[in-house]
């Protein structure tokens, strides 16, 4: 049997991680001089798809690391609605895949025609985005052939990441970001086989996190969506009991992706209440009355935990996408690039 | 047949939106001399559930009619992770129906201590969120029993469009508001006969909009969730096509909430696009090629006409509630006050 793009891909992801470890340092560096010289009070990021999941992660990494505060602005605003946003003292931080989508292009030349600081993050440094941007970091991902994002999805939070441990001079996050490779490695290893016996066939699904790891779980949404054909929708933890806890009926499946931070309680106890209310629970990071718990990597620093799991989660779902006989690589309806206005 | 709370609340909609552009005078004109003071490089929102969703509409009203980036902050970064946001020349608006949620009291709280201006939007002037704040707009929508937030949502919605329309001097959007009540009434008296036959045994649907419309598209796909056990999901109709799109087979349900403004021709693209494809798509605001047309009122200021058209939906979803056999003013698993941290 050949192996599908998407899981050569996956399999890739600890050793792009190094790659961009080993090539990025003095882009980063540069890029987080830019940002000690501007002392920003705001980060606007600018992505679509994977690639906004990938921001929301952020988002949460520069507020909770930095105490930033970090506004997604849907490229709409700048390519529809014609409206130059006024960003005093702002980064910029585009991430797309391809460098491309022309909505995005055209933000990140608005911000930078304003007096935003502009960084693309982008696995094609000579793209129209790389152009449009000030800063540069590219991910050296290498090809991604697969329409699902998988190595290009963790390689941009990474760079991210680096440049927040370099922008703060964090040495904590900085000797976790080295270990990485190794982290990575690992969590594509393990085995989710009760989650994958459990949704051969489901139709609907609920991914919960807290956190960055939120935006872990809208990225396994939507690649339960793309590669699998099944409703999976992310929520917050707490989010989901304002409304959408509703359609839990018995045996609904919830995977509740719970790391080692501040917001485990919460989300252990979110899951609790949902199993006792008949759906079937599957969880990471802890013991909960009522769940399957799922096996993950332990002992991460915090800001680093949520990225290891999504590899983990990729070697999973490309595999749910061969039991329930679709091909991974080819998800109906899709191109790589989606060329929106 | 008694009514049920949520049909009773609906039909109070346009008293409501009337009796606070009545009453809310004083009180938005002192926020929106604040709001000049402050000069704002920032806007900050804080909600959850409907009222979030309430507050992704004023991002976009607030960026593309100021051109303020506005950022939705986590009540988590605050009661969680604990890390104070720096919030410098900041706005942070609260909302919350109830204001006695616990994290987004603390984090108004919290972004007072900073330097934000605060401001609260809430049915309960006498909540803990509106004592911690600096401002308060009351909603005076009157008590709301029905789970699912109707005329609250609309009358916050009102309120922070008010609050723009003073801060901006903006007379053209002001005369838009105060024809508000009538043209919630021509919504709530709407049929959309042929989506709730579509829709009476679906379980999975999509809602797509774009600029305020899309947080319109999510306050539906949550009411869809919370009234009819139906699993909808929303997504800007440029988003989709970035994955989504992966699972609308045939016959797939997709309700297209177009109105007339600058984004309507791609959001009929893509509504097109999915027809194509095989979708079953309901659409308002434009005729499409194998798209069935629901009807909707016209000729609406652009930043009001998504306001307007969530008042028809929620009469719509309220009778398909009830056609689906369930109890519109009592969801399962659900409370009216959700109180997470």
């Amino acid at each position: 049997m050949t192996q599908s793009h998407m899981a050569r891909e996956v399999a890739e992801i600890p050793e792009a991680a190094a790659r961009f470890l080993n090539g990025s340092g003095a882009a980063v560096a540069r890029a987080a001089d830019a940002m000690r010289a501007c002392d920003p009070a705001l980060v606007v990021t600018v992505a679509r798809g994977s690639s906004d999941h990938a921001a929301t992660y952020l988002k949460y990494a520069f507020e909770i690391e930095a105490g930033i505060p970090v506004a997604s602005v849907g490229p709409s605003v700048a390519s529809i609605y014609r409206r130059p946003l006024r960003l005093r003292q702002a980064v910029c931080l585009g991430i797309s895949q391809s460098g491309r989508s022309p909505d995005i292009v055209e933000m990140m030349r608005s911000a930078g025609e304003g007096s935003a600081l502009t960084i693309a993050v982008t696995n094609h440094a000579d793209s129209p985005m790389a152009a449009a941007s000030a800063h540069c970091l590219p991910l050296a991902a290498g090809e991604e052939r697969s329409v699902a994002a998988t190595k290009t999805f963790v390689t941009s939070v990474l760079a991210g990441l680096a440049l927040l441990a370099e922008w703060r001079g964090d040495a904590a996050l900085r000797a976790a970001l080295l270990r990485l490779p190794d982290d990575l490695a690992q969590a594509i290893a393990l085995d989710w086989e009760p989650l994958s016996a459990r949704l051969a066939r489901a139709s609907s699904a609920f991914v919960l996190g807290r956190g960055p790891g939120f935006a872990i779980a809208n990225e396994a949404a939507l690649k339960f969506k793309e590669t699998c054909g099944l409703h999976a929708e992310a929520y917050s933890a707490a989010e989901v009991l304002h409304g959408p806890a509703a359609i839990v009926q018995a045996h609904f499946p919830v995977l509740a992706l719970g790391v080692e931070d501040a917001a485990l309680p919460q989300l252990c106890a979110t899951a609790e209440r949902l199993a006792a209310q008949g759906a079937d629970v599957f969880l990471t990071g802890a013991d909960v009355a009522g769940a399957t718990r799922l096996p993950s990597v332990a002992g991460l620093h915090p800001m680093v935990a949520p990225l290891v799991g999504i590899a983990g989660f990729y070697a999973f779902i490309e595999r749910l996408a061969r039991r329930r006989g679709l091909d991974p690589d080819a998800p109906p309806h899709l191109r790589k690039v989606t060329e929106t206005v």
